[in-house]
């Protein structure tokens, strides 16, 4: 069934949710909102396209899950509490039973982060959607990716590499439903504040999201292969098949971060609290670099570094 | 020429400029932004596709324009003041020397009202640009759609159609160049704060956007037709081709408002400090409805009745 774009919109606006600082919200030529006074305001913006970022045939309820989890995820790797978000949504047709499985997933998600959709925009277009979240932190306790210090320990929660092997043709229904809804770590990443020193989402791969922290920090660090966590699916894969999974793969939306050694204790306490389970992996060290080692300290060379839209091209 | 990702995204933040209230802007998971103290934010969000909101062979440089005037554009009917956005770029090919001049078109009308670009995204897909703008307005001083009072003056700035008469294959430079690049009046928004009851930025046509207004105030209005500011361009044409254009025509992005009687001169005034011209088109009106009427006072129907990008299906 077809419908006109402004009874899509008013679909939305009828399913949206709301918080008390929003003033105004769907429905006039902007949102009015109240934003926390004396916290920082937090904003990420991240697209997902047909082909690109999820198949043409994929479930509109995923869809929606995925669109606002990755720009949580956004969110969570800097210690913020989400608040508000905007849609902007390029449809070929107008389908209503498309749209209300998208809110569905899009909108079930919202409301367990308590965050209300306030704006957006509804268009005719190749099949895309553009998320911009906003949240609230206080300036002394951001997390950032500059801020990692030599001899820190270098964590990440959950498992990787599980979102990677979902793309596999003959991968599990739990490694497939990793990749098509990623939770973000919202509350791990509210428990982090004030104890680590910086952090990330690893939505390009650790051995990508990990060089941007190094890099903003000006350090290096050592990973140690083996202590990567890996869930059943992937404990029976090869090393070799499994380490470049989960340092190339991306979509795995686990937070990798750094903090000092002394603080291991109070950092697992935290995060159990929010029931999220983390590891060491390695360390930050002065030497530049990122050195993936196996079992025996030996270098191994992953043989992906992660995922561009649009690779450099060749000289 | 073909660049990586993170090529492009260094591009934009190279040129992205800054503001004192932008802690962090691009580079990070997100952007660290200080809100202004006691005032609202003000959040708009608006897409532009390839085939549907220009053509595939309009030039980088209007894109860029247009894609944060349209945005610039809802702030202004709220009377906010821009901040800051995002941008949410989606190219079939990264190509340095478009982007480059899709940025001069983007980011010299940011740097005209004080807009930083502060994060975004840059994907792989078809041609369409999402932008996000937030400002700031005090809560008293909001303009809405909802607000107009019976016997307010409606009011219209600039002149009516010509972005609709631009769409003509034979339309002058002077009519083309007003639906490439329309000036977003967002001075004209600050200057009739606490002066308009209401306001909405004509985008989708006078009379859907009037009707707005009208709808969400729950009051009528009276239009007299002879009365809409015409452009030296338009001035040949006969009336009821002309009136459909100024009715019916989108992308003009004028503002439409309610005020007082009374607050005509101090409203001239106001505006004309923007060096913005505005009349009085009609009143509001307690009987539901606009009526849109001839220089002899009778009722005239516009063949066209706004701009929706899903049209509804017929019974």
């Amino acid at each position: 069934m077809q419908a006109g774009e402004f009874d899509l919109i008013e679909r939305i606006r009828a399913r949206a949710g709301t918080r008390s600082d929003v003033l105004l919200g769907i429905g006039d030529d902007a949102a009015l909102l109240a934003p926390r006074a004396g916290e920082l305001l937090v904003l990420s913006c991240d697209t997902l396209n047909v082909d690109v970022h999820f198949a043409r045939t994929a479930r509109a309820v995923d869809i929606g899950h995925k669109a606002l989890a990755v720009n949580l995820s956004d969110l969570a790797a800097m210690g913020a509490e989400p608040a508000w978000c905007t849609l902007a949504l390029s449809l070929p047709e107008a389908v209503e039973a498309w749209l209300d499985a998208f809110l569905d997933g899009f909108l079930s998600l919202a409301e367990r982060h308590g965050v209300a959709l306030v704006g957006g925009d509804t268009t005719r277009g190749p099949l895309a959607v553009t998320v911009t979240v906003h949240g609230f932190v206080p300036a002394t306790m951001v997390l950032r990716r500059a801020g990692a210090r030599i001899g820190d320990d270098v964590w990440v929660t959950g498992s990787l590499g599980d979102a990677a092997a979902g793309l596999a043709a003959d991968a599990s229904p739990a490694l497939r439903e990793r990749l098509a809804r990623p939770w973000p770590r919202v509350a791990a990443g509210l428990a982090l504040r004030g104890l680590a020193h910086a952090a990330i989402d690893v939505s390009d791969g650790l051995a990508a999201d990990l060089g941007h922290i190094l890099q903003a920090s000006g350090v290096g660090a050592r990973i140690e292969l083996e202590r990567l966590p890996t869930s059943a699916e992937l404990a029976g894969l090869d090393a070799a098949q499994r380490w470049a999974l989960q340092t190339g793969g991306g979509d795995d939306y686990e937070l990798c971060f750094c903090a000092a050694r002394e603080h291991r204790t109070q950092i697992l306490a935290a995060l159990a609290a929010t029931a999220t389970t983390a590891c060491v992996i390695g360390q930050i060290e002065a030497e530049p670099g990122l050195r993936l080692l196996d079992a025996q300290g030996n270098p191994w060379q992953p043989p992906c570094n992660g995922w561009q839209h649009f690779p450099a091209a060749q000289a």
